[in-house]
C-alpha cells in the first residue's frame, strides 16, 4: 500500500517537531512537505531546528534534510492528500482555510477554528459523528476537497475522554474542574523558569474558557449545518500551570442526572472501547481508559506515557459530598493533547473515507 | 513587664525548629522548657537537631545551649504558663493531656484532640469566640488550671479565613476546594525527592477529611458545653501535594444563601480586621487578607511572605457557572499554618485572660 | 538454551526492582529467587514493594507472584548459578560471602568488598583483565564455585569509560572531576525533597573517596594475586546532589602523559569498541562513547537514555589552561551505574566461562 | 546630610527591578532618573514593569509613579551624580560611555568595558586600589567629571573574594572552577523552563571565558595607565547552569606558591575585613566571608541571602590530591552579583571622594 503524502504547517515548533518524530515511521503516512512561519525559507529542516530541537527522539537523515518552506507556498504542497496544522493562532488564522481552499484538508491543533459552529472538534473516542458536519462545511465555504477539522485545548483530554464514557449511558449535568498543567503546555519557549520553579502559577490565558467551552462544544450534537453545544451541562473550571514537564491532571467533582454506582462506572471505563479501538487505528490506544487502584495514582511522571501516551489514567474515584463522585485524569499534553491526538484524528478521517 | 515562661513539646522537629526561630525575639513569651519524643535526653538543643536544622534563622547561644528533655518530664515544666505542641500524633495522644493535667495549657499543632467536641480547633481571625469552651473543657476533664486548645490543619488558612470574612454577612452554602500543599506541609524527611521532582502526587493520607470537617467545626457554634459543626455548609475538596517547599495554596468555588456582588466581597476582604488586629497581638498581621489585583496571583512563591508569612493572599476572584464565585488563596503552610499560627492562638488566649 | 537460573538479593529496593524490570525479559538469565533484607517473608514479590514500586515498567505476573524469601535462606537459592546483589552495605557485609561460600557467584552493587584487593571492581568495557584474580580469590578464601565481582559506585561511569578508552594509547596523568549527581543515586526514600528542591548539596557522604579510590583500582593491574592500584594517575574530585531525578553528570578536567591532538581523542571515542561490543552481550551499547557536537550537551534529561541508558554521552571537548583538555560526561546512574551495569558484568561473566 | 542623585539605566530589567528595591530606603542614594531601552517613553515606572515584576518587594509610590525616559535623553539625568547601568551589552556599547562624556560617573553591571585595560572591574573588598585607574581613564577618554567602573561578572564572586583574602598572603598560583549557577543570572525571560526543569545545561555562552579573564584581571595590578592582568596565576573553569533560582556555587580546587596550613587559611577568613569594612559602607556585610563548619554546607537556599546576600558562604576546606585544597563558595547573584555589588560599588566611589 503506498502511504498517503501529508505536509506539517509549523513544522519547526515544539508541537511541529513531535509530528515529525510521531510520523518518521508511521504505517500510512509519510511527510513531504513541511512549512514554517518562521525565517528557515531555503534551510533544511535540521537546520531550521537546530538549537531548538526539543524531542529525545533523534530524526532520520531524510526528514532532517527536507526543505523547509513559507507557508504561503501553498502549491508545493498540492502532492499532499492532508496537511497536520501546528500553527500558532495568528499564522492559523492567515493561512489554514487557504489551504483548505486550495483541496486540502487541515488537521488542525491551533484553537482558531475551534468555535467555527461548522468546524468538529475531534476526540476520536468521544464524537466522532461529528465528522459528519464536514460536507455542510464544505458547503458553506465553497470547499470542494478540503475542509478543517481541529483538536480540542490539552487540557481537556485528561477529563473528558473518561467523562464521556459515562455520559452516554448516565448523563452528565454537573462539571467542576481544576487542571494542574505542565510546563510543556506553553510551547517554547514557553514558560520562563524564574516563573515556575518551586511555583505555582493559577492562571493560563484563556485556558479556562477553552476548557469550558470547547467540552460543551464536543459534547454537544450535530444539527442541521450546525454542531450545536450541549446546554444540560454545566461546567466550571480552574486552571493552573505547575512545575512539571508533560501531562495535564484534572481534579474533577461530577454530578449525573441519575448517579451510577461506583461499580458501573469502573465497569464503563475498564470496558472502554470507541471507533479509534473498533477501527484499529495505528495511533489508537488499546485500553483508552486505565483506571489505576493505588491510593496515589495517577501521577504525571510515573502515567503520562501509558499506552505511547495516547491513554488517559484515571484514580482515585470516590463519593462527593456536593455533587456524585470526584476523581483524577490524567494525559500526555503534547501526545495525546497535541500531535498523538491530531494524528489520530487524521487516522480517523482516513478510515471513515474523508481522506 | 517580665515574660511569659512557655514550653515546646516536639522541639526538634520541623515545626518545634520554627517555633524557636520565631519565639527567640518574642515580646511576651520565653522560652524555658524544651521537650521531644526523640533519643535527645541530656542533649543540649544544639546537639539535638544537628544534621537536621531546616530554618533560614540561626538560634542563639541560649536556646541553642538549653537542655532537651524526655516528653515525660513534666515536672521539668512546671514553670511554663503553657506548652506549645508540635508533636507528631502518636506523641501528642500520650502526652497532651498529661499536661493539661497537670496544669498547664497545651497550645497544639496536633491533630489528635481536633474532633473533640469540647476543644476548640481555633483561628483566632475566625473563631476567637469558641475560646469559651475551655470552662466546659476543664470541668468535663477535671482540670484546674490546664486545658487543651488546637489549631487547624495547615491546608484551612488558605481558604477559611477569606471565606469567613465573607461567611458573617454573606452565609456561605456550598464550598469546593481543590488545594496544590508544599512538600513542608508533610515535615522532615517528609516527601521523597523521588516522589515529588517534575510531579504532583494527587493524594495525601487523611488530608481531604481534616480539610472538609475541620471546616465545619470552627464554622460551627458553641452549644451548651460543645461546638457544634455547622449543618448549613456543604464541602468538598480535593488535595494535591506539589513541588513547591512552602505555601499551600487553594482553588475555591463557593455559592452563598444570597450572592454577594464582587464589590461587596472585595470591600469586606479589603477592609477585614479581627480580634487579632483589634487586640493588636504581636504576631498578627496588620492587613489579614491581601487581595491581589494581578491576573495572576497570589503565587507560593511570591506572596507567601506577606506579612511576615501571617497574611492570607487572594486573588482570581471571578464569577462561577456552578456556584457563585471563584477564587484562589495562599498562606504559608509552616508560618501561619503550622508555628505562626499556634503563636497567635496563644497571644489570644493570653489577651483574653486564660492564661 | 536453557535460561540461567540466577537471584537477586535485596530484591525489593530501588536498584533490586530494576534488576527485575531489566531482567524480566533477558535473554538469557532467568529469575527464579528473591530474596530482601526487609520483612517481607513469607510476601509475595508485588505485596513486597506496595507503595514503593518506583519503575515505571509493570512487572509480569509470573515475576510479581513470586516468593520473597529470608536472605539467610541461602539454600533456596541453591538453583542460582549467580546472584545479583542489591543489598544495602551493611547487609552485604553479613550475607555476600555467605552464598560465594555456598558456591554461587555474587555480581554486586554494594560497595562492601569493593575496597578487596582480591575483587575486581569490573567495568567490562575498561577492565575485563581483572576477571583473572577470580582464581586467586577462591583459593584465598577456600571458596570452589563462588566468587565475587562487583560494579563500582554510579559515579564513575560518566567519566572512567570515555577517559580509560583514552588512557590506553595516552596514559592519563591527573583528573579534576566535578560531578553532579542525580537523586536517584540515594535510593528511596534517600534524598528529601526539603533538601534538595531548588537547592544544591555540595557533599555526598564517603563519595569523593569512593570516586577517587575506585578509579585508581579500576585503572590498575593485577600483580600476583592482587590487583594493584595504578600510581601513576592523580585524581581529586567534588560531588554534589542536584535536583536532576536520573543521570550523573562529570566535569572532568584532564592531563595526559603526552597530549593528544582533539581529533584523535574524538577518533578515539567514536570508534571505541570493548569486550562487551566484541563479545555482543546482550546488554552491551552498540556504541559504548557518543560524543555530541551541540555546545550545551550532553544534559541529564536529553541524553541519559541513550542506548537503553547503557551508553555514555561526552561532549564539549575543548583546551584547559591548567590541565589539557577538559570535557563533560554523563552516564545513567540507575542503569548503566547500577542493576544495568550489573547485568553486563554477569553477561561478560558467562561469556568469559565464569558462569 | 542630602541624599545623592542617582540614576538607573535600564530600570525596568530583572536587574534595574533589584536597584530599585534596594534604593528606595538607601541612606546615601535618592533615584531621580529611570531610563530603559525598551519602549516605555512616557510611562510610569509600574506601568512599564507590569507583568514582570520579579522582585519580592513592593516599591513606594514615589518610585512606582516617577516617569521612565528613553536611554538616550542624558539631559534629563544631568542632576545625577552617577547612574547605575543595568543594560544589556548592545545598549551599554551604545549608551554608557555617553552618559560619562556627560559628566555623569557611571556604576556598570554591563560586561561591554569590562575589558578596558583603563576600566576597574571592581570588588571592593578585593582591589579598591583599581580606582586609581579612574585619573588616566578620564585623561585618556577626555573625560571630566564622568568616568566608568564595573562590576565582575557575577560568576566570580563566590570564589573571588574568599580566594583574594588568601592571595595577599599566600600567593595563589593555580585554579580550578566549576560552577553551578542558579536561573536568575540568565536575566528574564531567561532560561525557558523546559530546559532546566529536572535537568542541568553545562555550558552558558562565554561565561567560562569571562570567569577566567576576569579574575587574572582583578587579582592584576595597575601599572601606568593600564590595569595589567596577573601572569602568576593560571585558571580553567567549568560553567553550568544548574535548577536553582538565586546563588551560584563554585567547586574550587587551588594550588598555592607555598602552602598555607588549614588553620592559617580559616583565620584568615574568619578575620576577614577590607575597605568596605573598615569604611563602614552601608551595604557592606559585616563578615564578608562566612565559613559554615557543616560537612553539606554552604547550600544555595539556606545561605545565599546570609548579611541580605552581600556575604560568601564557603566550606568544606579539605586537602586536595591534585593541588593544595578544594572547598565551596557561594554567593547571591543577583545581590552581591549583581545590584547589591554594583551599590557598594558606588559607596566606595563616594567614600574614597570620586562622586
Amino acid at each position: 500500500m503506498k502511504k498517503i503524502s501529508v505536509g506539517i504547517l509549523g513544522a519547526t515548533g515544539v508541537v511541529g517537531q513531535q509530528y515529525l518524530c510521531l510520523l518518521q515511521n508511521h504505517p500510512w503516512f509519510e511527510i513531504t512537505f513541511l512549512a514554517s512561519s518562521e525565517n528557515s525559507a531555503g534551510k533544511t529542516y535540521s537546520e531550521s531546528v537546530q538549537n531548538r530541537w526539543h524531542a529525545e527522539t533523534a530524526l532520520n537523515d531524510h526528514l532532517a534534510g527536507q526543505t523547509v518552506y513559507p507557508l504561503g507556498d501553498i502549491p508545493k504542497a498540492k502532492a499532499c492528500r492532508l496537511v497536520f496544522s501546528a500553527l500558532p493562532n495568528d499564522a492559523a488564522a492567515i493561512f489554514e482555510h487557504k489551504y483548505a481552499e486550495a483541496g486540502i484538508p487541515v488537521v488542525s491543533n491551533s484553537s482558531h477554528h475551534r468555535m467555527d459552529s461548522d468546524v468538529p472538534v475531534l476526540i476520536p473516542e468521544v464524537n466522532a459523528d461529528h465528522l459528519d458536519i464536514i460536507s455542510s462545511q464544505r458547503l458553506k465555504r465553497g470547499w470542494h476537497q478540503g475542509f478543517i477539522v481541529v483538536k480540542p485545548n490539552c487540557s481537556l483530554q485528561s477529563f473528558l475522554i473518561p467523562l464521556s464514557a459515562l455520559h452516554k449511558q448516565f448523563p452528565i449535568s454537573k462539571l467542576a474542574i481544576t487542571t494542574m498543567q505542565a510546563a510543556s503546555g506553553a510551547g517554547f519557549p514557553g514558560v520562563p523558569s524564574l516563573n515556575i520553579l518551586e511555583n505555582i502559577i493559577p492562571y493560563i490565558p484563556k485556558e479556562e474558557e477553552k476548557t469550558e467551552i470547547e467540552t460543551l462544544k464536543i459534547l454537544g450534537a450535530l444539527v442541521g449545518s450546525e454542531i450545536k453545544p450541549t446546554e444540560t451541562v454545566k461546567i466550571s473550571s480552574h486552571c493552573n500551570r505547575v512545575p512539571v514537564l508533560d501531562g495535564h491532571m484534572a481534579c474533577v467533582s461530577v454530578a449525573f442526572e441519575i448517579k451510577p454506582t461506583r461499580e458501573q462506572i469502573l465497569n464503563l471505563w475498564n470496558s472502554f472501547q470507541s471507533e479509534p479501538q473498533w477501527l484499529q487505528l495505528p495511533s489508537a490506544p488499546k485500553k483508552p481508559i486505565i483506571y489505576r487502584q493505588e491510593p496515589d495514582r495517577p501521577q504525571p511522571r510515573l502515567d503520562r506515557n501509558c499506552e505511547n501516551g495516547m491513554a488517559v489514567s484515571v484514580g482515585r474515584l470516590r463519593d462527593c459530598n456536593l455533587f456524585d463522585y470526584r476523581f483524577i485524569g490524567l494525559s500526555h499534553n503534547t501526545m495525546r493533547g497535541a500531535a498523538g491526538g491530531g494524528i489520530l484524528n487524521a487516522e480517523l478521517l482516513v478510515k471513515k473515507g474523508w481522506i
